[in-house]
């Protein structure tokens, strides 16, 4: 058998964010043929513009904050004279960001992917077309390949969402994009949108001394975990002295831009409206999928919504075209996204022991403070699908690790299906919740109950006890609280 | 029928540590008649002097040395001017106990559990006589009173043990119980022994600024632990300055203690003898199992190698006669004492749910720096048992979520059975490697495999992705690594 062109691959996917290069790492390692293609750097949105420099951020924040504000308590002596340079903080949020691509990069070789820079575009089933980047880099300078591909997976991405009647100008009206660039903090924000990415820079900026309102339009703050875990976040985000208005309606209409800031009115349904002025004003309103300029027209593949339709396995409506990620809109979560790339993985290799994914095991982790995490379905879900529940709630309170530690706001939360036990959801607010849910994570992958949970030993002390005195409150059979 | 007499229980429970008020609780919760005895403070030696005071003094020495030696990566100004007052670190560890206890005592009527504040021992099976406390808590001052009951839990505890030729004297020679009274740190500690106490003290001392000799008989420090998580806590320990002498031989008649401090000649096998000078000499060579005069001889209940004899269900030979915790040897851990705790009860209950103990899925924690933990089998274990495995390791350097924490040495070890894939042991060492162990707990629990570790979903970014992309490196297919 002669051998392939250099230009036909089993695998070609279309974008390098986290989904696309765990779909592409995956394929390598199961030994296919394949080629990764972005315009961008490998990493996406999560390592470049999202998740990775904004926990960095946080990360300077919270010893900013345990210093300032636990050190007494803790038994440091000179805390008062703790201060921060925000240049250093930006300095080291862009260090751990190169340092995770350079790693990244030497990934592409050792799964024994080709990496093609350059803007790719499907041409048809089954076929891309790429405008590569020049030597130096440049855009198209390096003129046009097709690769063929038996199977494609596009994971284009996403792109900050832009809000009618709110131009993002890059110096007083900014997205997510713009803050993750600055290099100083302003005096004072307004932020729309109180969903993770809202929640997190609320509580960095709060943390960094800003003045902070955070704007909202539904009736909760972190609208889509269980209305407890908002009500606790909210409290805690007013004792921090974050300025929180849900129900808001912002007048675009008056919408004032100059050089001392920004002012908008904020109706607020059922109360009288109020102005807003900040420095600053940060839309954190969603993304928007990047389903534009990639050649779906040459394809059967079908967009819905913004976003392109998938099956369980992550296929299109056109054959051995397949997509994930924010593409497919789902919950645009970079862990996800990559959840999503390894199941299309197994699924073109035919693997018998690959699962249809299933959105309720996926895990959910915003890292404001205190942190948020979840797995599962809210209380308010299960009444909407008529779900007959069990809760157990036990505070962080009766946890000793969480005293120790200091932060012990919040609580643990596990709702099991009243009949069978089976875990149905976990919902976590308080100290390191982004940690704890991984266990959540593997329970509900595995199906099990909140008696199986409550029965496993977890270590003391340990904030993770929370998880198992919540479990076995389900049963009312807690034995710390 | 008449009420029974206030002196007839269901249920007895002898020791109010934490594997003694778990029983008493459970069985309460299931509806018992229960009495909980202890001559001591609900808690035990973990709350009062164990896990519980340590780790708070850990936690302050964390924060000490979060700011000195992380402050000016992290972008802290001012970070040089940090110091700590111990007394104020050992107020904190003493209002931290204080509050828990406070709670826990609420518990006892919650749990509609009768308190009995006395001395108790066996008076022949299904019978405790209780030296009472007098109203002012004067031991014996409150008379006798015979208790009467089905079904006795044994849980007496443990102290801690002796060393020949090295006399605990308060003053020079120290044991965990004295560095846990006192409210100020030496100059220079020598540390004899290098298991969970040994490690912990090392750390600690180490941040707070003392010289720090860490002396471990055996070849490696932590050395019921993977040899590898051993090494890796070695070298840690080294580069913090602690100085780590593994085959250590103490000559107990060498051993001098006058106002200076203490010296001792320690020989080390294979190697030269050495001098080890030191301030004070913290004996850390484990516990000693409470089986004396708590009445064992009127009844059947066989003791073995100084710790009570129990089957899977925590079953003595004395029929009704239960034992669990310290002093039925295991693990020597609070959380398996309590795990025991509610096995006896469930077991006494007849429970067609509960199972017999499986010490390999019990978590183990240790709050050094690097922290360590583990559940199940190491590699030598696995040799010496002639189990073939598959090891994936991965390490935490390449989570970005540990790059952003900044402590990154470490990392996650998955060991899973070559054939089935079930997860056979996890071992961690890393940045709160003591609360990422409670996803393997429930993964051991459930007989989980490496595979579905792998499959499940962990949040990003996280630490928990160590343990995840580890369960995926036991099939070469670690994405981030």
């Amino acid at each position: 058998m002669a051998n392939p062109s250099p230009d036909t691959f089993d695998v070609v996917v279309l974008g390098a964010g986290t989904g696309g290069y765990a779909a592409a790492f995956r394929a390598g390692q199961l030994g296919m043929r394949v080629a990764l293609v972005d315009e961008d750097k490998i990493g996406g949105t999560c390592l470049h513009r999202g998740c990775i420099p904004t926990k960095a951020l946080l990360e300077s924040a919270e010893a900013v904050h345990r210093v300032r504000e636990k050190g007494a308590e803790l038994g440091l002596t000179g805390h008062e004279g703790i201060g921060f340079d925000y240049g250093r903080i930006a300095a080291r949020r862009d260090a751990v960001v190169k340092r995770m691509w350079t790693g990244l990069r030497t990934l592409v070789a050792k799964n024994k992917v080709e990496w093609v820079a350059g803007r790719g575009r499907l041409d048809g089933p089954g076929r891309v077309r790429v405008a590569l980047h020049g030597e130096d880099g440049t855009p198209g300078g390096g003129g046009e390949r097709l690769l063929l591909a038996t199977d494609v997976v596009v994971a284009t991405g996403s792109r900050v969402k832009s809000l009618p009647g709110f131009e993002p100008d890059g110096v007083r009206v900014l997205t997510s994009d713009d803050v993750l660039r600055a290099d100083s903090v302003p005096p004072s924000i307004a932020i729309v949108g109180a969903g993770a990415v809202g929640c997190e820079f609320a509580s960095l900026y709060a943390d960094l001394g800003a003045k902070v309102t955070l704007l909202e339009y539904l009736p909760a703050i972190a609208p889509l975990e269980d209305r407890e875990v908002s009500k606790e976040l909210e409290r805690a985000f007013r004792r921090r002295g974050i300025d929180v208005v849900t129900n808001a309606r912002l007048a675009a209409e008056t919408l004032v831009v100059d050089e001392a800031g920004i002012r908008v009115s904020v109706g607020v349904e059922g109360g009288e409206s109020r102005e807003v002025v900040a420095e600053v004003l940060l839309l954190a309103a969603g993304r928007a999928a990047n389903v534009e300029d990639i050649g779906l027209e040459t394809t059967r593949v079908e967009v819905e919504r913004g976003v392109i339709k998938v099956d369980g396995y992550m296929r299109t409506a056109e054959p051995h075209v397949w997509a994930i990620g924010d593409v497919v809109g789902g919950l645009w979560l970079a862990h996800t996204a990559a959840h999503e790339g390894l199941t299309a993985v197994h699924a073109i290799t035919a693997d018998p022991d690959v699962h249809p994914i299933d959105y309720d095991t996926q895990p959910r982790a915003t890292y404001c403070r205190p942190e948020i995490a979840s797995v599962g379905l809210t209380e308010q879900e299960c009444e909407r699908r008529g779900l007959a529940v069990r809760t157990g709630k036990v505070p962080f309170q009766a946890i000793a690790k969480a005293v120790i530690h200091g932060d012990y706001a919040g609580f643990a939360k596990v709702i099991a299906d009243a009949e069978s036990g089976q875990l149905v959801g976990l919902h976590l607010v308080g100290p390191h919740a982004t940690e704890l849910i991984a266990e959540a994570s593997l329970a509900a992958f595995l199906e099990a109950t909140a008696g199986e949970i409550g029965a496993t030993t977890h270590p003391h002390p340990t904030l993770a006890e929370a998880v198992g005195e919540a479990a076995m409150a389900v049963d009312g059979r807690s034995i710390n609280f």
